[in-house]
C-alpha cells in the first residue's frame, strides 16, 4: 500500500501500485472477466469485523453470543461461509429468513427472531420451529404466540425511548414513537401477559437505530442504564441482547463507533451483573467488505454540473437515493493531481436516482470503471426490478487473495 | 353507491351497501380466496383513464399517440390487456423493458424509448430494434447512438428547467440541475452532433415530474411556451413529447389536473401549429386503478400512538416510505361512528416501513383488512425481496363485474 494513504484505505482495501485492490484483488482484473454492475464481497473482512466484535466483547469478559442480521445480505455463498467460519448465528426478522437460516444449516437454536407487525402467518413458522429464539415486539404478539406456544421462553423487545443511527430516518426509538418493542411504561403489562399466556421471558432485546456513530454512544449508556433498571426489577431476565446498528465512518469527518468503548460500556452495565449478551449485526460485518462496480457510461455538464452517468442505479443500491447514506467512490486506477466535483447518476429514470453529489474525483471518462464503497449491506438484500434495471453479479472473495 | 360518498369514492371505486367494491368486485369476498398481500387492479379504470386524456385530445383536435410507461406496472397480464385495447403503445427507459414490449406483442413502431445514463450495453439493444423511437437524453447518447445507427431518426429530451411533482424528490426539472435531458444552453450543440453523427432530429421530449396536480399548469405552459420557442428555431422537429406526470387527488385537499385544461393548453401550444403530441402516462393510467389489500394483525397503542400494524411492509409499496406518498386507507366494510388516528405500520424492520400516519379510521381489530388506494403504480413495479418479505398476489379484473 502507498504510504500517503487516502483516509479510508485500509490493508485490505485500497491501491497497491495505483490499482485498487479488496481482499488481495485487482479489482480492474477482476471486473475485465465479470462485467457491471457486480458487487464485489471480502469474506475476509468481515470475517475480521466479526472477530473485532467478538474480541472486544471477550476482552471484558462478557458471555456472549453473535446473531448476524441476515437482512443486511443473504447472498447465499457469504451466509454459508459464515456458517463454516461458526462463529455466529442469524438473527432472522421473518419467517423465509427462518426457513433461510435453516436451509443453510443454521440450527433452530442458532436462530434468534425479532420480528415487527407478526402476523399469524408469521407465528405459525415460528411454531414450527420451536428452538427459535423468539423475542415479541408487542403485547398482541406476547398474546397470540402465547396461545400457540405455551411453555415456550421468550425475549421481549424493549422500545428505550433513545436511539441514533446514520440519520433521523435511521433511528428506531427517540422521540418520535416507533412501532418498535414494547415502551417502558407498558412493559410490567408485558409480563403479566407472557406469565398469563404461559411464556416465560427470559431475555430483554433493544435496538437504537441503524448505524449510530462514536457520538452515540453516551445514547447507548443512557440506554444500557434504563436496561440495567429494568433488570434490576426483573432479575428472572439473565439475557440481554443489545441489537446491532454500530455505525461506521462513511465520510472523512466521521467518528466511528470505538468498540473497544462500546464492549466497555456492555461489559460495566451488564456483564458485571452477569447476564449473557447478545448482538446481532447486520451491516456492521458486511457494508465495508464490499464494493460495487459499475461502468461509466456518460460524463456531462449539464446545467453547471458535471453529472457522470454509471450503469447501475437506486434499483440495485438505494442508500443514499433513499436514505442520503453517502458512498466512497474511487477510481480503479489512483489518479494524481487535480480533482473535480461531480454527481454520480444512476441509470434509473427518477431525479433522486443518484449515488452522490459534489463527490470529489480526479477527471472520469466513459468507459471508466468506479468502486462504490461501504455498499455490502441492505444493497443487493434490498434490489429490486424497478425499470427492469434489476441485474447484477455478486462476487464472494475467499481468503486474503 | 351510498349517496354521502366519502371523497374518494366513484363509480366503480367506494362502498356498495357498506362494502367496499372495486371494478364492481365485492373485496371482502375476493380477499376471503385470495389471502393477502395482494394488489387488485381494475382494467377498466386504466381504460378509463388513457380514453380521458385521449379524449381531451381529441376533443382539442390534438394528433396524438399514448405510450404507456410501464416502469408505472409491467404486471403482464394488465400489460396484455392494454395491447388488446390496442389504444396505447408502450414508453420504455431499459433495454429489458424494451424486450418485454416485443415479448408481450408491441411492435416496435410502439415503442418509445427515453432513458438515462445510457451504456453501451443499452444502446445494443436499441441498435438490434431499428424501429424503436428513441430520445436521446445526453449528448453522449446522441454521439455514441449515431456512430451505431447512422441515418437513424432519434428525439432529444430536453430539460425546460421547470418541473412539478407530488413533491421535491418527484420533480426532474427545476433550479437544481437534474440528469435528465439536453439543457437550452446545449441544444444547438446536441442537434450540430446528430447532424453530424447523421441522426435525423425530429422530436423533442420533456418531461417535468411525477404526479404534477393542477396548481401546476402554470408551470406546464410556461414548459409549452419554452417549447414552442424551440419550435420556432427547429421547424424540422415535427413531433413532441411532453412526458407524463399527471397528477391526481391523494388527499381530500388535493386539485388534481384538470385533463380538459391540461390538453386546451396542449392543443394552444403544440396542436395549433400542426406538430404531433405524444404522450407517456404511466401511473396515470394505474395509480387509481389499484388496491392493496393487507390484513391487520396487531393494534397497540405505543408512547401515545395507535399502531396498526399489517402484514405488508414498504418492500412490495414503498410510495409513503420513501416518498411521502400518501395512500387512502379504507376498511372493507364502512363503519359509521367515531374515527381515530392511527398510524399504519408494515412488516420490515425499519421505522420509516410505515404507510400512514395520523391515518383517521373506525376503529380496525386485528384481522381485519384494509385497502390502500392509490397503490397501482411504482408498486409491485418496485417490489423487493427485502428482509425476505416480498411475496404478494396480483389480480386484473376484467368487466364491470
Amino acid at each position: 500500500m502507498a504510504k500517503d494513504r487516502l483516509w479510508w484505505e485500509r490493508d485490505d482495501l485500497g491501491y497497491r501500485e495505483g490499482r485498487l485492490h479488496i481482499g488481495g484483488r485487482d479489482l480492474a482484473t477482476l471486473v475485465a472477466a465479470s462485467g457491471t454492475p457486480t458487487y464485489v464481497y471480502s469474506s475476509v473482512r468481515v470475517r475480521d469485523n466479526l472477530e473485532r466484535l467478538r474480541s472486544a466483547l471477550g476482552a471484558h469478559g462478557v458471555e456472549h453470543d453473535v446473531y448476524y442480521a441476515i437482512k443486511a445480505n443473504r447472498y447465499a455463498p457469504l451466509v454459508t461461509y459464515l456458517k463454516l467460519l461458526g462463529r455466529c448465528g442469524i438473527d432472522a426478522c421473518s419467517p423465509n429468513e427462518v426457513r433461510y437460516a435453516r436451509q443453510l444449516g443454521f440450527e433452530e437454536s442458532e436462530i434468534s427472531y425479532t420480528g415487527n407487525s407478526t402476523s399469524e402467518a408469521d407465528l405459525e413458522v415460528l411454531q414450527a420451529h420451536p428452538g427459535v429464539l423468539v423475542n415479541c415486539d408487542a403485547l398482541s404478539t406476547i398474546r397470540r404466540l402465547g396461545r400457540r406456544c405455551p411453555g415456550r421462553t421468550i425475549g421481549i423487545r424493549f422500545n428505550p425511548e433513545q436511539g441514533a443511527g446514520y440519520n433521523d430516518q435511521l433511528r428506531y426509538a427517540g422521540e418520535k414513537p416507533t412501532k418498535f418493542g414494547v415502551y417502558r411504561d407498558r412493559f410490567d403489562e408485558a409480563l403479566a401477559l407472557a406469565r398469563e399466556a404461559g411464556l416465560h421471558v427470559k431475555r430483554l432485546h433493544f435496538h437504537m437505530g441503524s448505524g449510530y456513530l462514536g457520538s452515540a454512544l453516551d445514547v447507548f449508556e443512557s440506554v444500557l442504564e434504563r436496561v440495567a433498571a429494568l433488570l434490576d426489577a426483573h432479575p428472572d431476565i439473565r439475557t440481554v441482547n443489545v441489537g446491532g446498528g454500530l455505525g461506521l465512518r462513511l465520510a472523512e469527518a466521521d467518528v466511528p463507533v470505538d468498540v473497544e468503548r462500546w464492549a466497555a460500556l456492555v461489559a460495566r452495565h451488564l456483564g458485571s451483573r452477569g447476564v449473557r449478551v447478545q448482538v446481532e449485526p447486520g451491516d456492521y460485518l458486511v457494508k465495508d467488505a464490499s464494493v460495487l462496480l459499475v461502468r461509466v457510461n456518460t460524463v456531462e455538464d449539464k446545467a453547471g454540473t458535471r453529472f457522470v452517468g454509471v450503469d447501475a442505479g437506486l434499483s440495485i443500491q438505494n442508500l443514499y437515493a433513499y436514505y442520503k447514506v453517502p458512498y466512497v467512490v474511487a477510481p480503479l486506477r489512483r489518479a494524481a493531481g487535480a480533482t473535480e466535483r461531480v454527481t454520480i447518476a444512476g441509470n434509473i429514470n427518477e431525479a433522486i436516482d443518484v449515488f452522490g453529489e459534489d463527490v470529489e474525483l480526479p477527471p472520469v471518462a466513459e468507459g471508466d470503471v468506479l468502486a462504490l464503497l461501504n455498499t455490502g449491506g441492505y444493497g443487493a438484500a434490498a434490489a429490486s426490478n424497478h425499470c427492469m434495471r434489476g441485474e447484477f453479479l455478486e462476487y464472494l472473495l475467499l481468503g486474503d487473495g
